[in-house]
């Protein structure tokens, strides 16, 4: 009925997900899967549709499967939380060939290989386009690592780059093969986003960080997010600090400095945390990479040099691209 | 960037779903929910698209809503649980009215309600159709009631029409307002359809239940499904026991006897169980409703007055709607 065949498909996800687990004694094909669950779980559910969040032009079936899930693990990431299992709710137009269900089936499983996670069933429907809608839940390793809990004077970082899956989406929608070798790790920062998760999970044994959360829409709409109503954010990252590409790509397509470049950005899938002050010696010994953003003060909005910035929906190609927005779960 | 706006959509939500809840103390907005969950859980995932599952010419915004939460509560109702919450991914073109947004979420959250169900989260994206991607758990009464627990000589039986709301789908595809007036129960089977949750959670108080399913692709699907490799069936149903509506319809549209009508069914989100011979009474004292289809036989098949039946694939209006074919979770 979908794809080739209905059954086909089946057999496709049987060949490459294991049927049973720890977690999921029973195996998939009743009409529940029947789940080892922890005490606290936490649970998240994301979308990926073509044509906006992906183009099948320059994604790969391999590349759909993995950001698919990716961008799943990302939330629970954001939790400071380990993954446990997933479900899969999967549209598609039953035009794609059986190359292309095996590519995307693999991507995905070789994602999810890596984090020991059982896809426990799901759903397949016909649709006018591919759509991959995920629901993961994991559980805490020491505790949830929340949003909304800083304190004014609160030091506030980033793991992962900011701005650089932005600079990737902007070049592979421009279609030019030449800037896909200027901006190579753009590029792959938009097509296969790195997930933090052990960097999250040893995060949450410090004490004195106080909070995390994923940054999926930009730090420009994530930052007051993260730091809640009343808050506002001092930014003291310097242009040193942000990725070279993203400011080579700032300079010439954007006219921007590339530290707004950098707080623009569009799914990063970075790591936003907060901490306390006195926690930056240990926290960089920990994480040599870590950047520092800037610090929570008192009145809300985002303040560059002294000056409120205001870049919220700047679009460098206005691509009729529209960027994945979330909030929340 | 979705619908009106995705705020003035998480808004809509917040009014019909409250954001707090015994099994979800934190509420909405973090990067995952965070749920009091059960040692065992069982969990579903089950899509609702539209044009593969519904149209919006005779499906209300609220049938929408509704709908697509039933389905999976019929998942839920299948292994005899309680549901205990779920996770919205909603696909919507943008195009849809403010009216529109708030049926539909006010059809869900009825049912929800309903159940004491929190909505714990989900993502929202554009794409070309409407589409509803539901995840819910639920936990066990005291076990959970599987498929392919059969033995020969077994009782398989229903409760809920089946049959019915094949023909309401029919009809409705058939756009002819005199017919709907004709069938109003099919009709309504197709739009809105019970679920048997607190049926399936004293089902599983019986020892001598040994299995139970939701048949949702009808039986002639379904029987083989859950019966198992192996096994089969002798229907002993008999035309009296078939809704009129459906024997009506049969007779006149489809030139075949009601009995055959009920076991192509499709979408009937009806309960099949399993029970020991001797069990028959007292389910009958619990549930006087009770259609007793068949036994479990010791060949594959199904076999209706000695002859195998091949009823598979059978379409009587030839329609282009597809219909809801799944297998597991």
């Amino acid at each position: 009925m979908t794809l080739r065949s209905e059954d086909s498909f089946l057999a496709l996800i049987d060949r490459y997900f294991p049927n049973t687990h720890a977690h999921m004694p029973l195996g998939r094909g009743d009409d529940c899967a029947v789940l080892r669950a922890p005490d606290w779980m936490c649970l998240t559910a994301d979308m990926f549709v073509e044509d906006v969040h992906f183009r099948r032009t320059y994604f790969s079936p391999e590349d759909i499967g993995y950001k698919a899930l990716a961008v799943n693990l990302s939330d629970i990431a954001g939790m400071g939380a380990r993954p446990l299992g997933f479900a899969l709710n999967l549209m598609a137009t039953g035009r794609e060939s059986d190359e292309f269900c095996e590519g995307l089936v693999s991507g995905m499983a070789d994602l999810a290989r890596e984090h020991d996670l059982p896809l426990v069933g799901g759903d397949l429907s016909r649709g006018p386009a591919l759509a991959v809608a995920i629901t993961m839940w994991g559980k805490s390793q020491k505790r949830f690592l929340l949003r909304r809990n800083c304190q004014p004077g609160d030091l506030l970082f980033c793991l992962g780059d900011v701005g650089l899956a932005r600079c990737g989406l902007s070049v592979l929608e421009r279609d030019d093969e030449s800037l896909r070798w200027r901006f190579p790790e753009a590029v792959e920062a938009h097509l296969r986003p790195q997930i933090r998760l052990e960097q999250a999970q040893t995060l949450g044994e410090f004490e004195q960080v106080r909070g995390l959360m994923d940054v999926s829409d930009g730090l420009m709409q994530d930052l007051p997010r993260f730091v809640g109503p009343g808050f506002g954010v001092e930014v003291f990252m310097s242009e040193s600090e942000v990725h070279p590409e993203v400011v080579e790509f700032a300079r010439e397509f954007a006219g921007l400095p590339g530290v707004e470049q950098a707080l623009l950005g569009g799914e990063d899938y970075a790591l936003l945390g907060a901490a306390a002050p006195g926690a930056s010696h240990f926290l960089e010994r920990e994480f040599p990479e870590i950047l520092w953003l800037g610090k929570v003060v008192e009145r809300s909005g985002i303040y560059l040099d002294g000056a409120r910035l205001d870049l919220k929906g700047f679009d460098h190609f206005g691509a009729d691209f529209p960027e994945h927005s979330e909030d929340g779960e």
